[in-house]
């Protein structure tokens, strides 16, 4: 009898994911995931049966990985949390009777926010820009719910091919709430090989610098920039003793 | 000319820190931190001096442990990220001229998702409903908006003695906008020492169970339970090719 382990294996890279995740792989004979989430981990797959795959076709890499969970110890790993747009739901979805952990990682807006500060320090969302599975009516509606809340906001997956204006667009619903100085934070490849951030105001924001690879971070009314690092403070009087 | 390191360990112990995290303390002479998070990460500070405090005076914890890096290096040490809700912001707003560096970790929502299934899969949301530093009149209007945008919600700080009544009320408040069959969770020391999980609907949540060191977690209005386990998929159309 086998199981499956549901890695996340955080921003990329063997230092940032947990030792239960190492010590998960180090248990399994094999390992499914994306050709260049393999690459990330590359130290630890000594002596595996890797099986990798391209970007799409993920429901197929699930049907996999619980197929060869019933024999094996499978991990299947991707980026970030396994369970903040990752792998971990598809599986649950699909799996009949195979045994299944799911093991956590660190999300990518955490990371992206240690690169540039501390923005996620008080109430915060995370919403992705992908039309994939989402209508963007649905996403433009949490976009502006999110901003009138004065959530600071994470943008996952903030632009593609396919859908250039999405960012724009929803940048200029969030300036219908939030005053033009406030910080926003672009972090690329946060915490891997190729980082780079960028720290602007949401007047002078400007999306070309994005792409797929980048987290969007728009800090809340609160929010200021302090010795080039983006600060959101804790609440609303930081004078208040906790 | 010492160095601070602001760390989140993640929920508690060992296994679910990085690797990043573990080897700050390891170059760490001086562990600042509250007593009970000291506690958690023992078996790596052998030969290290320690300041532990209480719960409250964050800000002169903060001040030490800032003090104390000009001539050492440091390790101030959270659950959590300390990113968010944790010790990151306020060292960068009272930091001066001290080399600082912030450590992410894996969030109390993450951890606490995987330990019930994958509810955070889709858009989600943090707040906290600690009063102490932010008015309950703006927490209930984040609730509102967060409840109305369909994010799924992971309230953090859910219950103490001096406010016993908010979680009950935050809960009425989304019961307006979502159905009440979309599962709630309640995980109490999520991946540590003394976790418990429960998961019930929205009807029959209870908050008797409820204690401060528990996350709640509320579904969007596609979450379901599948055996004993709390899914939020991916989108609004599991069938879609990514």
């Amino acid at each position: 009898m086998g199981k499956l382990y549901v890695i996340g294996i955080g921003p990329g890279g063997i230092d940032h994911m947990s030792l239960k995740a190492q010590k998960a792989i180090e248990e399994s004979n094999i390992i499914v995931g994306y050709t260049k989430y393999i690459e990330m981990v590359k130290p630890l797959l000594q002596n595996k049966e890797i099986f990798s795959t391209g970007m799409r076709g993920e429901e197929n890499r699930c049907k996999e990985a619980l197929d060869l969970s019933k024999d094996n110890v499978v991990s299947l790993i991707s980026t970030g949390d396994s369970g903040i747009y990752g792998m971990a739901g598809l599986i649950l979805e699909m799996r009949k009777d195979e045994e299944v952990h799911v093991i956590p990682g660190i999300t990518a807006s955490s990371a992206a926010g240690s690169v540039v500060g501390a923005p996620l320090m008080h109430d915060n969302c995370n919403i992705s820009l992908s039309d994939l599975m989402t209508p963007y009516e649905d996403i433009k509606k949490r976009v502006k719910l999110a901003a009138e809340g004065d959530f600071v906001i994470s943008l996952y997956n903030p632009k593609s091919k396919g859908r250039p204006h999405y960012l724009k667009e929803c940048i200029e619903i969030i300036k219908e709430y939030r005053k033009e100085d406030i910080p926003v934070a672009v972090v690329k490849n946060a915490l891997r090989e190729g980082e780079e951030a960028t720290i602007v105001t949401l007047k002078d924001f400007n999306d070309e610098i994005v792409d797929m690879f980048s987290i969007v971070i728009v800090g809340n009314s609160k929010s200021y920039i302090k010795d080039g690092r983006f600060i959101t403070p804790r609440g609303y009087n930081i004078r208040g003793e906790e």
